[in-house]
């Protein structure tokens, strides 16, 4: 069955954003539609075009009769700094200070269109790593991980305060909570992570770099490699923090009557030079 | 600047499919691409047809100036059957069992493809109902929950054994789990469900349904309702269960030294034969 141009691009967007960095070959495409090669590689040239000018990601094109296609979403820097104005706007609202100098932001990490963004923000950082796994801990670091785990279109996994019968067994770590200054203790199942691997560690808010630095030590027992550090929020630390260099996308300083939100370090992490030039037309 | 008619296409898919249930209006089109509301509902129905022939989805149509559309994404049947026996195929694997009759799937719950295949299976049951706000409890029914999250595009929110600072104000309820016969404990922040709105309850793993009863307490002590249930397992449970028609993916009898995983309910419960109409060409 021969399938027309339209029903093909359409098919085509849709299948390749359902599945980012996998590379799609062009005989996959052929044999779907019913369509020579030749029409295929023209579709895909089209594709290429709107998805770049429309900031949706790129399309990388292996040429030849064995290549294909491997969309890689990005967002463009112009959308992401209106994202995160728009969330600093949200979370600078009265009625979300808590006390102690806490802000709720369990909403907003709970809505599909917020963690959408996120996800392509932190993956744009990390377009052309090789992205393994992305890891977590329990609980409101999973959100996240899971949506830059979507774009880039690899596993998360997740370590665990209390280690549960149904992870088989675990390597566990003890670390200091750097707010508390309290011993903690984190677990991952032994089977998630392989020697070797690259691992992009993601949480929901830093303060002192403790978790962050449980994770790296569990990553480490694992023969595994920190390819990164990802956070939605930094809090305002005074002293050294012991971890790797890290994108954060808020920065939130509370007092003891408010809050003051303001935009992360992701500008500088994410837009460098190199990659604005990649992305322009 | 006018857009042709294939970039059109293409960046439509592209919006529609991030903004599932979301009605987006003939005019944003029409003013996005500088191109006549003729030609731009000439596109929806080539959209329709395509996205209806490929399994992806309904695209609802809302005739005349003021209308728009509308995606519903779904899975046909036959998909979803081969993905559940998919799952239950690696489920199956000798190594997965753990003491204690337990089986090892925290690795499925972790990778992007099984749980868009999750998502759009339980989004598929709930396609016209309407669903204020999916409801889990940590943790490892967040994947889920988010990923259904996304595809009805409606937020999810986490109740928790141990209430944080972070949530501010708690609303916790004592359930009994059936498996351990404990009393336990959830709290969810108060400012997480509204009085009357929809909410559909969904964890990775039920048997005796203490924990699902747990989260019907929790939604009926925010005055809301409970629009469904949906488990990605349930267990074998001798007697009945205090939980109203839930929907299960898979079906997990274990017993000392092996385990069976068979299909859930989800064909009777969601393959109805007045939805199989509806998705037929």
């Amino acid at each position: 069955m021969k399938v027309r141009r339209s029903d093909r691009l359409i098919d085509m967007t849709r299948y390749l954003l359902e599945r980012p960095h996998q590379l799609v070959s062009l005989t996959f495409f052929s044999e779907r539609y019913g369509s020579a090669k030749s029409s295929i590689s023209e579709d895909l040239t089209i594709l290429k075009r709107t998805l770049k000018a429309r900031g949706t990601g790129l399309l990388e094109t292996v040429p030849g009769a064995a290549g294909g296609a491997r969309f890689i979403p990005y967002i463009p820097q112009q959308e992401a700094t209106e994202f995160v104005d728009g969330v600093i706007e949200s979370l600078s609202e009265a009625d979300r200070f808590l006390p102690g100098g806490y802000v709720y932001m369990s909403d907003l990490l709970g809505r599909p269109s917020v963690l959408r963004q996120v996800g392509r923000l932190v993956a744009t950082q990390y377009l052309e790593d090789e992205i393994d796994t992305v890891l977590t801990v329990a609980t409101k670091g999973i959100p996240i991980a899971q949506s830059i785990s979507d774009y880039l279109n690899v596993p998360f996994v997740i370590a665990r305060h209390d280690s549960q019968i149904t992870e088989g067994s675990t390597v566990s770590v003890n670390y200091v909570s750097g707010s508390s200054s309290r011993i903690e203790k984190m677990a991952l199942s032994k089977r998630s992570l392989t020697p070797d691997s690259r691992v992009l560690i993601v949480d929901d808010f830093m303060k002192g770099g403790g978790t962050v630095g449980g994770m790296q030590s569990l990553v480490k027992e694992f023969d595994a490699k920190v390819a990164g550090v990802a956070v939605f929020a930094e809090g305002t630390f005074e002293g050294e923090r012991k971890v790797p260099k890290y994108t954060s996308l808020l920065k939130i300083h509370a007092t003891n009557d408010h809050v003051d939100v303001t935009a992360g370090n992701f500008a500088e992490q994410i837009y460098t030079p190199e990659r604005l030039t990649q992305f322009q037309d």
